[in-house]
């Protein structure tokens, strides 16, 4: 079996190669030649395992996370785990990888692919609210989709910002990045909106004046009674782009709006159908939700670990 | 993470030490001192993913098994997998071995502990119905905890049975080894019996003669509908021992007779409790069913994992 870290699964491929493995995984969704049993929860504690299976044509694997929230405390990631991939004739193992950094890159990816195609082709700036692990791969992904020359960022928690902007500075040094003070002076100055929070209640303000033309992505509810996205948006909204049809029941910032009738189904499509039957976008206002799936991460691990067999990169167990 | 293979866990641990580590967990089990979800199946085609946690006070798991029953026809073994241990306080990987051995050697420590208990001292012949992996590894443990000078095998599948012997001889040269022709030839010279077959019927016969004041070890039956014992058999019993009260709903070998009466509730004792208040059992009838749970596996591949870093054994992967 072979393993895949870090540094080797950043030999193997770029966050291009990632966004296009994501819009594959997207385009399987559409075919539906796949199979995804739901994702198993388990807690324990205040903690939570999550058991992620999927099957593809000719492999399957199952990522397998821990979700430790006091990690933050310690100073160590809070999800931390594994994807494993097996052969798909005998069930064999064949290959796994960091889980983390898995995560990390496919959720980047899968907002850079909202932002690849739901942004102005000419957008220059982003915003970001929430400032994690999840907050920092969406922008590495997002100035890889489009020539962004400013971010700005907000966070409630601000020890911790002035790291996050030194360390992505290295990481994108011909952009400005600068730590907002409030949210609406992230949204006055910023096109495309990110939010990769864990809040139960709306981060952004009830002000259509900063919210109307842009292009959202949401990335943190993942829960019926997470919201990142307040009532009055979803008034202005021309359309809603979504990872997953079970999106509309994960995450209340679509469960909510949807049952309180400020969201109608109509306004919504799946990332499937829309990449089979592209329109184009302009100064639209634009929410795209992700709460991600299996499928991601077992197409993005094929191709990472298809890429180290013909590289010979990694390190081989011996079962 | 260290990584333990076949041969690691070979040289890491003996059989009796796993027998004592199955009575370790028959005692937590007692106590309720861990934390067992329900076991995970995920059904694809003809084949079963398992995914079983277990959380202890120190430590937390989850064995990953593929069941894949036309490997058998590819000579490939049919349970595949990895045994994952974790950091109790942050969730970090810390620990892999080898699945579908240390499920081969837990399963057959398990029926070793019900020998060690519920056969006579002085047992000296054991009959296997069912000649596959589990069944062979029943029998290295069988003879560890009694002085077997005599084995008898028998398979509805003749055609593997010579090769079974075989490699059987090999680690047991001073015990006679003989295809039975009949289970009725194997019944009448086995005090011990122990069945390790898939089937959905009765794989013994209805003879009271044939049955009476023998020790039967079930591992086979571990679906509702699943059956290796006749009716006959539960009005012959002194005593059932099981090893969790949810084998009592997963096994047929207990479901179906107690739902036809044949067998009752009072009759049936748990060898946690046994073990907490030892019975002397001379020539008594006595079933002891066995359906497995995570519980066993954690607690063993702690023993072996503590015994690795100890002794700096394994395979060391770089996360």
């Amino acid at each position: 079996m072979l393993y895949l870290n870090k540094n080797d699964i950043y030999d193997l491929i770029t966050y291009d190669e990632i966004m296009d493995a994501i819009e594959e995984a997207f385009k399987i969704h559409g075919s539906k030649n796949y199979d995804m049993p739901n994702r198993i929860h388990v807690s324990y504690r205040n903690n939570t395992l999550l058991y992620m299976p999927c099957f593809l044509q000719d492999i399957f694997g199952t990522k397998l996370l821990t979700l430790f929230p006091e990690n933050r405390k310690k100073n160590r990631p809070v999800i931390d785990g594994l994807m494993l991939l097996n052969d798909y004739e005998t069930g064999e193992p064949i290959g796994m990888m960091d889980g983390k950094i898995l995560t990390a890159l496919r959720t980047g990816a899968v907002g850079g692919v909202g932002i690849r195609h739901f942004t102005p082709e000419t957008a220059k700036t982003v915003g970001l609210v929430g400032a994690g692990v999840q907050g920092f791969y969406q922008l590495l992904f997002a100035c890889k989709a489009r020539k962004i020359d400013k971010i700005m960022v907000f966070d409630i928690f601000t020890e911790k910002l002035a790291a996050f902007v030194k360390e992505l500075e290295v990481l994108l040094p011909n952009v400005s990045i600068v730590i907002a003070n409030t949210i609406e002076d992230l949204l006055k100055e910023s096109q495309i909106v990110i939010t990769t929070t864990t809040s139960y209640k709306p981060v952004l303000p009830e002000k259509p004046e900063l919210l109307k033309g842009k292009s959202f992505i949401g990335i943190g509810s993942y829960k019926p009674n997470m919201r990142e996205y307040p009532d009055i948006l979803f008034s202005l909204l021309d359309k809603v782009y979504i990872d997953t049809e079970f999106a509309k029941e994960e995450s209340g910032d679509l469960k909510i709006p949807l049952s309180n009738n400020l969201l109608q189904e109509d306004k919504i499509e799946t990332v499937g159908s829309f990449l089979t039957n592209k329109k184009e976008i302009i100064n639209k206002t634009i929410f795209y939700k992700s709460v991600g799936m299996a499928l991601f991460d077992v197409v993005v691990a094929k191709l990472i670990y298809d890429e180290a067999k013909k590289n010979n990169v990694g390190q081989k167990i011996i079962l």
